[in-house]
């Protein structure tokens, strides 16, 4: 089952705070489940079953989350669970996780997947993936680009270039996020796709890349692959890990290389952004709501409610964001989804750190 | 201590809806801390002191709430919580407790008091109490006139009549409550006071005043009085309260009787009517807010925020009730705070009596 030497690389490195106070430092986006009823994470794996076996995945994440993800995918194994000794952004996590992988099989094909997103259509999104790893076989790295469904302002963007083999097309250039006026522009124009983050590459492929785009990461990259599997491993990846300039492997790589190559994909896909997106990812009732527990919503519309175990009664409201994550709570506008922070900063400030 | 003589009735047999979460059956509103961080009913025996002892007060209320009453009141005498055998509206429960006070005091003055009101000012409040006593022992059946500072819909009105004793002035006439047009011309008129259920009177002038305006509930009354202090008096009381008509004290004999006197009172009154009138009774924030519990408000104005002992953070709301009950919680806009019920009505049809 599954392509052979294909080896999934679920990115868990994250910490954010646009789901307070569902998430919190320790227990993060993925592992919450936000758009079905199993987290994120368990998700993601799943939404892999038949491209390779949870043998042949990888997760890169923080220590202090490598025990909840052991938890959370039982079937993969323990050292496969990639601990990065601090967060420095992608690039540095991409890399080592392609040390693991090239260590186990030179010409493996990487899959680069974030751990924290939704696909509703998965058939077409393993249909794009199977292209993108026919493309990266040929030496390619491949991005898989989203066909975007409106002029959304939170994403980056990817301008496609020449037709390369089937659907892929080569990468014309990587946009950062566009204004309101930009973004309809890139919709009108049928030339732009949404940079999803997702990545597929041969490991020797990427590895060459980094030797020529990011020679200073190459150079601890190096080191650690002379130790990986020896006793030294673990001290020489605490000792080269943070020598790894802290870019993203965009910036780092993708914009930088020529064989880039991105597939088109149309899978219902969703980077659950805010609990505004959770109304694009989970089934809305008759007047527009989505509800998440014994919820009693009334004479409501257009509210996303997520509850734990208790019932929130909701009369009356319009567009509003209502969350119980147990020991806290939030109400604030469904428009205002990102002024959650503003929570975060607040505890922050006012030093309640048992919330955070 | 208190002028002699004097009986304070606190009238507890309430079970409204208006509060949910907060309120439940096994938890009506007297017993909230709404107004002030202690029960209002807690309130309502404090605010009465100078008066009368608590030794000489007394509480009705259901038979359920008779151990929460107890325990809420520890200095009131066990034998002064009289216990009402079923809800029968006002005029039977005064009657039972005008019986304990004329079986002490056949000329006991009695001051009926809802237990689930604020009072702002309550040198005003015993001021005018005090006055009201005076015109009680002179034989009328005094209630207190609350000086409207609204065109409130929400209460019923009495018009004044001519002038009797200082502030004291005959009663010209008991009004339903009013449209909002009514309303205006009664505030502007000046000759309309708010009806808090209130009333002030003499145990043996009330005794009388039932027998000629409901002769059925006297008749029953009577068979109770000659039982009290008995061994019989626990039978009878439950043979013979059930035949009372439950009707309002209002209806019943305020409206009817020609002995009765109203007292202007101008003493930051409120009914605690809804969660809506939090705002008038508590403490506003800059923006307007009232927040009660370790609360986050941020961007947000005009607020009423009720927690327990978890945070609820709202953020960029405008006038807006959320209210945790910590195994409940409920959001709605402040201006349709009287359709909590609703969310009562659909518990009650979805079965969930755990919350009601």
């Amino acid at each position: 089952m599954g392509s052979p030497g294909v080896y999934p690389v679920i990115m868990a490195g994250g910490s954010g705070t646009r789901f307070w106070p569902l998430s919190r430092a320790s227990r993060p986006k993925q592992f919450l489940s936000l758009a079905t009823n199993r987290p994120l994470i368990v998700e993601t794996l799943a939404r892999l079953k038949g491209l390779a076996p949870p043998k042949q995945s990888f997760v890169v994440c923080g220590a202090v989350h490598a025990p909840m993800v052991r938890k959370a995918l039982p079937t993969l194994p323990r050292q496969n669970v990639v601990v990065e000794p601090q967060a420095r952004n992608t690039a540095p996590a991409i890399a080592l996780a392609t040390a693991h992988v090239a260590h186990r099989d030179p010409h493996g094909i990487v899959i680069v997947i974030p751990s924290d997103q939704h696909v509703a259509d998965v058939p077409a999104f393993q249909a794009s993936l199977t292209e993108a790893i026919a493309v990266a076989r040929a030496g390619h790295i491949v991005t898989l680009g989203i066909e975007p469904s409106r002029p959304e302002t939170g994403y980056g963007y990817i301008q496609v270039g020449e037709p390369l083999t089937g659907a892929a097309r080569r990468v014309s250039r990587f946009a950062e996020k566009p204004d309101r006026a930009t973004a309809e522009q890139y919709l009108v124009s049928g030339e732009y796709l949404w940079n999803a983050g997702l990545f597929v590459f041969r490991a020797d492929v990427m590895l060459e890349a980094f030797k020529h785009h990011m020679p200073e990461l190459s150079q601890a990259l190096e080191a650690i692959r002379g130790a990986l599997g020896t006793k030294k491993e673990a001290g020489v990846v605490k000792r080269e890990f943070p020598k790894m300039p802290a870019t993203s492997i965009d910036y780092g790589v993708a914009e930088k290389a020529s064989n880039i190559a991105v597939v088109p994909s149309r899978c219902g896909w969703s980077d659950v952004g805010s609990f505004n997106a959770l109304a694009e990812v989970r089934p809305l009732d008759d007047a527009g709501n989505v509800s998440v527990g014994p919820n009693l919503l009334i004479d409501s519309a257009g509210c996303v409610v997520v509850g734990k175990d208790k019932p929130i009664a909701v009369v009356g409201m319009r567009d509003v964001v209502v969350v119980d994550a147990g020991d806290a709570m939030l109400v604030l506008p469904k428009a205002n989804s990102q002024d959650v922070r503003k929570v975060v900063e607040a505890l922050k400030t006012k030093k309640l750190t048992k919330y955070l």
